[in-house]
């Protein structure tokens, strides 16, 4: 769709106003737009697609492992919600209640999440410890009716994302289990998404409504805020003993297993788009990028079929990658080098009468604009190593990013002082709840995002209270 | 999971209750269950497992075809439906709506379908015949609020299905794609899920609301009831000019484009059940099977090892299917041969002492329970042919109960004695919607559900009321 917006490239630079920059290149590049409802989102295809890729790479690996996919009610019962306290809290404000569904003789909520509907059925299927461990996956969309303002896949009333819900004989293995889905999100945003993240552990005030444990992956983005990538929660046995879960153990007796609970969301997208693209709009890492190559023939009327039939023979060595081959007319080459530009197309290859002459075609990386002649014998072993090159550059520079991006910080005025030079900093803290809020209130904003795995031996004061520090947690504003 | 009731096997005879048979062998098989949420059902990893086949089928058909998946909202605004007369009229009683979305200044209903939200889009991204044909499909949940009682995959308040949407120049273009999008039907019905199906177009009075033309896969149950399997429509330019979709043209005019949509649902597993199961439970098309081999090893203790090492090699040949080794203890043969029947599993191996040493397997159908010795050596071959015979051998047997089913008539005495004897009757008919009813009415409950598209040149008289026959067209009751 060439809708003449989109010639006009990105109107507002990145240093001038990051939300509206990355409004509109989410927007130009075709990833999605607002709908004409009001908090709600449209994917639009070149949106879409990354999500097929995401959810390609990780159905594979959960798959491998042992996760079956499932699909649970839209609507969720009043009462079910009740069953578990803390969760019953944390998502009423959220729920979004359908009118008829009192003609039933209950209140119906859609989802928000799907604990309550799911550990209904569970209690129905799990009898023995041979039933155990059941591992259930869901890819769907859930409804939390936000207030604040829509941001296109950051924050929207409705969003597409995957569900785990898992149960265990053992706590052991549930905690183990809901460490290695975190790994695996590790793995979806830094192997295929190419944004680098921090993995750690939630402080209770920030923890999952009803877990026990909250693990997370934490990202850092280039306006300075951090952005939750993906959650996996230890529930413990909470949820079990309120939906009433139990089996006959080995040792012949009945208990509650203990289950865990792991997702990510469309949301990856937003973090994904942020971190990597510039004022000339999306940049995307080969990879999660539904349109790798963009194949622009350079020609006149009198060379036209010569250079198309050589554009097609480009095209078809490169059968493994997902390619165009912008042959429109009507548009000059430069138009097109825009559009496949604002759309993230990794690799453009332009190949004109002298590169025809030459043997050669010429490759134009989108990350770094760097140009190259490749011979044509040579293209697809180049298309190769380029894309292995970018993918690895473009998460080294994001990690660079993050890594400058840290500070530490024992004590409350440099704490402040890094804060406002948009830091993720690593702070001693005494872990409550109130000293938590009130360094909200004290910053305007920031809150803890991560308390990582490795851990000093020895933890200074609490910035806030000048208490005995618990552990080291990463502060920061966050999306 | 293995729950003392699976051991139990259909309670109930296809004979006896044909409804509760149905319900048995779904729920036994482990495809779906009731949910506690009244009119709701719950995908089990086996059922979903069968939805992800047909998506992978079909997906990779339209995307080949140049069609593209995208994402709308849930909810749609009362007054988008507004817009099309005849579509929010059709619609209108199976709406759930929101509380809480009056906040808004508006009334939302979740979708139970999509046309509305994405043609409001539609009128934004259209410009020009450059942006033509659009061809973008969703895979998504929609919410029906049936009254009747729920069945599984058949009728419930929320199925998961595709819609397909696209925009054209042309009606010639629009009617072809949408014939094109049904032919595509028929093969996800016949070659995956072997269910034969009629194709044809469906009466003005059973045609899609707000459709010029509605396009239909028609199949016919064990039970003597026809099931709408699929359909495709021609929507004319009534959405385009409800929602103000318009582009210039080569002629350099603005004008209205052409729409087709086209959708099938869960409910595509409900008739594969139907068609294909038996006494024993489930029987799934080898192409269909989320599970598609289960070796059953034989051993007493002292052969436990070298039977276990062999069936394991087994598994390892047949890398190329889905492939269970039920290897596991304190379950007899007999039983783990009932559970892998009611899951439908097509092909079972059973190797055992006896077969080690004559090296050999034995080879046993799901389908018609006939067993085979196979050479250990010819085991990857001899599957590759036995699924290739089972899934002709089952869509022919399907076939066959299709053909035997249709009947014609062309006078009512004929048509209501045909009818009784549960066939699908093929009947002049006048095409007035008065007339369609009255004959609902006289017959208890037989609706039109398919005109075929080959038609003979002379029609006879209207089997109801004896005006000149319009075209012919299959009645029988339905699903």
């Amino acid at each position: 769709m060439a809708n003449k917006e989109d010639t006009l490239g990105i109107a507002v630079k990145m240093e001038q106003d990051f939300p509206e920059w990355y409004n509109e290149v989410v927007i130009k590049g075709g990833l999605a737009e607002h709908s004409t409802i009001k908090g709600f989102m449209v994917i639009r295809p070149h949106g879409y697609a990354i999500w097929e890729r995401i959810q390609a790479y990780f159905d594979g690996i959960i798959k491998k492992h042992g996760v079956k996919n499932a699909y649970f009610p839209l609507l969720i019962p009043e009462s079910f919600f009740k069953k578990e306290a803390e969760h019953a809290e944390g998502f009423a404000p959220e729920l979004a209640w359908i009118e008829k569904s009192e003609d039933d003789g209950e209140r119906y909520a859609v989802r928000p999440t799907s604990e309550t509907i799911m550990y209904d059925s569970y209690s129905r299927w799990i009898r023995s410890w041979r039933d155990l461990p059941l591992l259930i996956n869901q890819w769907c969309n859930v409804l939390r009716w936000e207030v604040k303002q829509t941001k296109l896949f950051l924050r929207s009333r409705e969003f597409l994302w995957q569900e785990g819900h898992c149960v265990y004989e053992t706590e052991e293995e549930c905690d183990k289990e809901a460490r290695y889905y975190l790994e695996q999100y590790r793995k979806v945003a830094e192997e295929l998404l190419a944004v680098p993240v921090i993995l750690g552990k939630k402080t209770d005030k920030e923890k999952f409504a009803g877990a026990k444990t909250t693990y997370s992956i934490e990202a850092f983005m280039p306006d300075g805020k951090a952005l939750q990538m993906g959650t996996s929660h230890n529930l413990g046995q909470n949820f079990a003993k309120a939906f009433k879960i139990s089996f006959l153990g080995r040792d012949e007796k009945q208990q509650a297993p203990w289950q865990n609970s792991w997702g990510f969301s469309t949301r990856l997208i937003g973090a994904m788009v942020m971190t990597h693209s510039d004022d000339k709009g999306l940049v995307l890492p080969p990879k999660a990028a539904p349109i790798q190559i963009a194949i622009v023939p350079i020609f006149r009327k009198e060379d036209k079929d010569s250079i198309l039939k050589k554009a097609d023979e480009i095209k078809n060595s490169l059968k493994k990658y997902s390619v165009v081959l912008d042959g429109r007319e009507g548009y000059t080459p430069g138009w097109k080098y825009n559009e496949w530009e604002l759309k993230g197309v990794p690799l453009r290859v332009e190949i004109g009468p002298k590169d025809l002459e030459k043997k050669q075609a010429v490759f134009v990386r989108r990350d770094n604009g760097k140009k190259e002649f490749v011979p044509l014998k040579d293209i697809e072993a180049k298309a190769k190593e380029t894309f292995d090159l970018m993918q690895g550059d473009m998460l080294n520079k994001a990690k660079k990013f993050l890594d400058e991006s840290i500070a530490e910080a024992s004590d409350w005025k440099s704490f402040e002082k890094e804060l406002k030079s948009k830091k993720l900093v690593l702070v001693p803290f005494c872990g409550s709840g109130p000293c938590e809020e009130q360094i909200k209130e004290n910053t305007g904003g920031a809150t803890s995002r991560v308390i990582p795995f490795e851990q000093p031996e020895n933890i200074g004061e609490c910035v806030q209270c000048g208490k005995k520090g618990k552990f080291m947690v990463y502060f920061a504003k966050a999306y």
